[in-house]
């Protein structure tokens, strides 16, 4: 049994939606941060960061999603999450990933969470004021370049799309217009169909920015 | 044949120690980042992010650093780099190489590149100057959580050791005392024993910052 300390719909959602795909034995268990337990000693011990997703396998806390994303597709192989046997594959869905881990959702972190890297109220205002230019860039390098379709890597689904998806549910609340990118629509209104995603969205309680434009 | 696209010292760096720890038949290319040879059209083509490592194999060029070091273990499975029959234990290995890829080196920017993420230079300067206490920070996470010794990740020599060094190479240049780390301090004299390291600091022509301390 693996339990996953998770946040509704921040990034979390990826290796939730992963764990789903895979058919885990896992447990969620709701990390909530609004009520700052993510600074409490006992979650400072399975993660010196406090910050959610933490996967926790035999006893062993594993941190960071896109770490978390490649140990899924390698537990559950049948899953078919990643190229497991191509490691030149593999690299590039790890690459993409790398690329959200570390490029993509920093940029969005400046929007929302800039005192990590200033303290001046006036520097975190002209972070917040450029992170939709910021994030409008990532998506640019995102619809022309990374994004095969109808999955990120082409025909195949793996552990890239969940990713892709989490990230791009939060286009909304950074003022940014994902019409942008037809692509990247196109790829969120696909993930939305999906069995897993649809019942890791109603478990996290979490509310669909798509639907509340489509649905209303 | 494969091209490691690289810029002396810079986190390429780690790639580059592990190509030379793997055997790997390679050839280092040089991106003159003084030069702007990152925005060039054709290497945009191998990265749109303009920045390197890149790792050109059979054709496909591989970005992003912790997912080029997972490749390389991967490709030379004899050199040992990784623990690749056993999920757990590298997802530990991608865990900490993600922190490195997604928080320390995102931190280190922020002392040479604010202009990522702000326009105005009283915030650019703002980042500049808290940027020391988040790398500190950063540190104090590697020297208490995650640093086993002598190795990352204990007795076994992995892909987390030369991209640590890469970046705790950094720590001077970013204003931040290393005698504050003493593992982390003993792990980078352990590195530059290594006769892959201290190839690739000549082939790189890269001045090593302890070298200036020590032997001066």
């Amino acid at each position: 049994m693996m339990t996953l300390h998770y946040f509704p719909g921040s990034c979390s959602l990826a290796s939730h939606i992963a764990l789903e795909e895979a058919g885990a034995d896992y447990r969620a268990e709701l990390v909530d941060l609004k009520a700052g337990r993510q600074r409490s000693s006992d979650y400072l011990a399975l993660n010196p960061l406090g910050r959610v997703p933490v996967l926790v396998v035999d006893g062993v806390a594993l941190r960071e999603n896109a770490a978390i994303l490649a140990f899924i597709a390698q537990r559950f192989p049948a899953a078919g999450l990643a190229p497991l046997d191509d490691p030149l594959a593999f690299a590039r869905v790890q690459g993409f990933n790398l690329f959200l881990a570390s490029t993509v959702h920093p940029a969005h972190a400046h929007g929302v969470r800039g005192s990590r890297w200033a303290d001046d109220p006036a520097a975190i205002a002209a972070m917040k004021a450029k992170m939709p230019q910021v994030i409008g860039d990532c998506f640019d390098m995102i619809e022309t370049d990374w994004l095969r379709g109808p999955w990120v890597m082409g025909e195949r689904y793996s552990i890239c799309d969940p990713y892709l998806f989490t990230l791009a549910r939060w286009l909304e609340e950074d003022g940014v217009d994902p019409t942008r990118w037809p692509k990247v629509e196109a790829h969120r209104r696909r993930m939305v169909e999906r069995p897993a995603v649809r019942k890791v969205l109603a478990d996290e309680g979490a509310v669909e920015p798509l639907w509340r434009k489509t649905v209303a």
